[in-house]
């Protein structure tokens, strides 16, 4: 089975796809659209976005919906249905969060965007993550579901590395749990070796 | 087992949630939460939001993660794990558009209220439904996935539903096959019942 991932050239919501496809140890085409392409290529996508994960023949969006399909076939998603559950809402809560994010990270007026980036990481950042980190603490600290790497530890270590990168160095300073998880999630070999030869 | 769904006394968030119950002939509490009671309710739920669904004595957050919850185990998506992926995308898809919906029917200034939900009847509607309908049609015309009734169903119809009652009673005028699903999820014996017990 062929597998090639199409997305932009940065890490938005592809790269949780792209990590995931290294843990499972998929080789798939990274098919980066430039963005002086996309007006051309948009049309032709099933629902004129990315990212869209071609399989052999056929094509699947939406973000979550393509690491659920991943994690499903390469048995990254707990031990059971319910864990496989946990796995949904965790990764389907820090995307509520995301999705936050992007309305600051996009927002043009810069006055406007100083204050939601304030409102993000003093008010929305807390909100999930104490929960977050306190729920990943009483799974006994290593992962957010059972006691194996699923899908939901690489989505939400994605999103936290991008609020890193992009809020603030320190946004995961209270949280170590989740700390730990994110560098467990980037010391994973695999990942590594996807990250390095990039 | 017993489920207890928590949701406010809407549809909202909630109601596909409890249509899917309701087509898998689960006895479910229906806790509606009275908004002035949600303040002292809010800090005791897993994300300080609603829906969460209690089963037994644990509970699911996030809408889409509990209606997959259920479909799951009620056989209701699907024939096998890639059709079990078109009804993700396709419940995640038409959530896109209901966010774009929620922007615009919470939005408190009435000019910007009116722009948005021009912008939400003339260009996104169609932007989806255009595809929804054609891939329905391509489908055989009863249903989004496979040819059984799947959550992918019931949730889209509950959203269209939603517009129909909200936006505009005409807004399915141009997509022929996706009335005749909703039309058919709402005939279904077991969600007519639920509806006309309510
Ligand atoms: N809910 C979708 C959202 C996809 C989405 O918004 N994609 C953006 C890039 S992150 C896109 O394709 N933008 C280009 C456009 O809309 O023309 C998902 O999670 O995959
Ligand atoms: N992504 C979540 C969003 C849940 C959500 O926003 N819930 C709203 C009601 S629809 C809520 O609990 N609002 C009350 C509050 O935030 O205090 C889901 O799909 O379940």
């Amino acid at each position: 089975m062929s597998y090639k991932l199409t997305y932009f050239d940065f890490k938005g919501r592809g790269e949780a796809i792209r990590l995931l496809l290294a843990t499972a140890g998929v080789k798939f085409a990274d098919d980066r659209v430039k963005l002086e392409n996309w007006p051309s290529i948009k049309p032709h996508t099933p629902w004129e976005m990315v990212p869209v994960l071609h399989v052999g023949d056929r094509s699947l969006s939406q973000s979550l919906t393509i690491c659920r399909y991943i994690a499903r076939k390469f048995k990254l998603m707990g031990a059971n249905e319910w864990e496989a559950s946990k796995c949904d809402e965790y990764a389907e809560t820090i995307n509520d969060l995301y999705l936050e994010w992007i309305k600051f990270n996009f927002e043009a007026d810069p006055d406007k965007k100083a204050e939601l980036k304030n409102a993000f990481l003093t008010t929305l950042v807390p909100k999930y993550l104490i929960k977050l980190n306190t729920l990943q603490s009483n799974n006994g600290g290593n992962f957010l579901v059972g006691n194996t790497l699923t899908w939901a530890d690489i989505f939400v270590a994605d999103k936290l590395q991008t609020f890193e990168d992009t809020v603030d160095q320190g946004v995961l300073n209270e949280y170590p749990h989740l700390r730990k998880m994110k560098d467990a999630v980037f010391a994973e070999p695999r990942i590594k070796a996807y990250i390095e030869g990039r």
